[in-house]
């Protein structure tokens, strides 16, 4: 198709009913198709089948301990072991959890809501109005927990060497009701980006207003490649140690898109200050994890070399939806000047850009009149609100080839029909 | 042995010596005997293997959604069923949560430390001084949590009714700031109380100077039967709802003591207000409880027949052992009034009171010194402070019997020798 921008009024009227026509004619197929959500699909989820029927006869810890009963507040040490290795740190330095690791960071941030931190002056709750940075797009569910607990969300661009770390040092040296960012550093939701090595150190060294600023950091895809070449993140704990800022960063992971979702296991990783701390409220919160789901894991992932080729198998089920939503994103929009998207080596997103503002709510709209929902618009932005109405989240890994196929055209479709309904109107 | 009160100075001198000689004896076997957590045992937690390979292949729910993957905040409704049946109510009244009803009681309680409660003024962290009622003895990791949030402890005595009602009725009416009870009221951790129907609906109908008083209603030992004769308990909720209070009670339960301690499933029931208002932030707080360890415990104990079949078996192994406390305790104790105890019909211990004010403490000590744990004295008290150090709770489950005979016949001799000494210098 040509460029919309080279279009004068009449084409762009023509243009209009036939892709309206076009539309109505993915809107007879009675499509009801759901490119929502993040999850894996029943093939990857093949993968962990093993799962299923583990630990069988195999309940007792490296230590000798019956996985069966109560105990183990932190993990199994070889629990502890393994997510040292995906995190590169130290065993002492990670806290294993349950299935969620959202669950872990809601907790870690009411905590701090209802005793404070090291470094800081006591309850977050008691200190009056405070904020919390989120690097945008990024992931709804993180956003949600700081809006649920108070704070103001602080928009940040995301670049794409991360989020827009000249305007975060700037922030956060001025602002000391400014307590923490939500980051998503290796193969963000839903750009993709990987942060600098530059963003990384930054991050770690910035000198922050509040003596407590924390760096949730949530390294949900670690090891989730989808092609030969994984992103390199450095290790931000080792940094913050070095800038003096040991207590800074809290890191999060789980095998949720490793191995089931529903019944993962989760860990936090962070320097000794911060998980003694947290171990002294976990020991009245609960009497551990459940430690049989850990023996599980142990057995289908016993280290970081079967995890990688795990992970393989992931990416040769999901790659070929990634390249279909490439191909027909190609086909349907190159030369239209309607969008631009991301292409990314890893993650569960692809995040598409309208080059118009105030396109993308109207383009979901028709998607979902037309039977494909997606993720809502806007939900990427803090308070569910994108300023500039131009961003939509693909997550492809659930729905089957031939569906994201359909989904992506009637997609590109509807992108286009509402750019140049916007242009109309502009006219 | 002869009643210590008609012992005189001399008596009393020569029984001191011939106990320690005893006791001498029992430290020279090098005993290391631990009594002090209400731990299944392993032939308990053989019971529960078929779990160790659940659920196989059969990863799908009645309404045919993957439990591997994503969805269902609060259960999955067959296990609402399941937990609906054994807490006496409907299935829309239940949150299944995670492998902890002691963490969905923690987080019930941060919940209205955060955001207030139905019937409330707002978050309890920003209403000042608050208390909250401890029945004692009673189980300490309850008041743990309470007093890791900050609430005053105030203690409430445990009668053989249940705790005292009249008393909880002044305390409850006259000050606003106690927001709520804590209450195992069937087989209670550690007298093995069940509350009579009077206490229940006192409970449930008493005015409360606080308009959002919670009792937590621990129900942790409902199908937990030692005899054929279940104890019966009146059903808080609908008690509730009819007196005007239909947001007091929250309840919980779990199979912790059914299936295996660590890796079991916790639910809470209460009336739909509360249920509501936990939903509302658990959809922040999580992406759901893990579904594949419901449809193990599903194959397990599909409906309250197999559970109280199950039950049966437990009672099989442990009914023994509570037999071995009865029995030792009454060869040694018998007639010589140093001491009172339990002889629960369910639950998980035993409670013993010396009959002198001061002697638990140093009972135990001489029990440790001669290689027998039990839980630390005062533990089953607001603060650990047993106010008139006479309470020693024995938890019987998980040593096999023959230890059990060894621990409390060191035990009987360390209460009878703490006892003696108290006398001697009250001489």
């Amino acid at each position: 198709m040509q460029n919309l921008s080279a279009m004068d009024k009449n084409t762009l009227t023509e243009k209009e009913a036939e892709l309206a026509a076009r539309l109505a004619e993915f809107a007879a197929q009675n499509l009801n198709l759901d490119m929502t959500r993040g999850k894996p699909c029943p093939a990857q989820l093949d993968l962990s089948s093993n799962l299923l029927s583990a630990p069988g006869r195999h309940f007792k810890a490296a230590d000798g301990s019956d996985c069966r009963n109560y105990g183990g507040l932190d993990g199994l040490p070889e629990t502890k072991a393994l997510f040292a290795e995906i995190l590169e740190t130290a065993a002492e330095h990670i806290i294993v959890g349950g299935n969620s690791s959202l669950t872990m960071m809601y907790d870690a941030l009411v905590r701090a809501m209802l005793f404070g931190v090291p470094d800081g002056d006591g309850p977050w709750m008691r200190q009056g109005h405070l904020k919390f940075l989120c690097p945008s797009p990024g992931y709804d569910r993180h956003f949600a927990i700081t809006e649920h607990l108070g704070f103001e969300l602080i928009p940040v661009d995301m670049e794409e060497d991360g989020p827009d770390i000249p305007r975060i040092e700037e922030l956060v040296a001025a602002d000391a009701s400014i307590r923490g960012i939500w980051c998503v550093p290796k193969y963000s939701n839903p750009t993709g980006v990987s942060y600098t090595d530059s963003v990384v150190k930054r991050l770690a060294a910035m000198p922050t207003a509040a003596s407590d600023f924390r760096i949730m950091w949530d390294n949900a895809y670690a090891e989730h490649h989808l092609t030969g070449e994984a992103d390199a993140l450095l290790n931000i704990l080792p940094l913050c140690q070095r800038a003096g800022h040991e207590n800074r960063a809290l890191v999060f992971a789980s095998t949720s898109k490793m191995s089931l979702p529903g019944a993962g296991v989760a860990a936090m990783a962070a320097n000794p200050e911060n998980i003694a701390d947290a171990k002294r409220h976990l020991g009245i919160q609960t009497i551990g994890p459940d430690k049989l789901n850990q023996l599980r894991h142990l057995a289908l992932l016993p280290d970081l070399d079967r995890i990688r080729a795990h992970m393989r198998h992931h990416a040769e089920v999901i790659k070929p939806k990634f390249d279909a939503v490439q191909r027909v994103l190609h086909r349907e929009l190159d030369g239209t000047g309607a969008a631009t998207w991301t292409d990314p080596r890893g993650g569960y997103f692809v995040s598409l850009d309208t080059n118009d503002d105030g396109c993308a709510r109207e383009a979901l709209q028709l998607a979902a009149q037309t039977g494909v929902k997606f993720t809502a618009a806007g939900a990427p932005f803090p308070y569910g609100r994108d300023p500039r109405d131009r961003n939509i989240r693909i997550a492809p890994t659930f729905p089957a080839l031939t569906e994201i196929e359909t989904a992506i055209q009637v997609l590109a479709t509807c992108v286009l029909l509402a750019v140049v309904r916007q242009r109309l109107r502009a006219e």
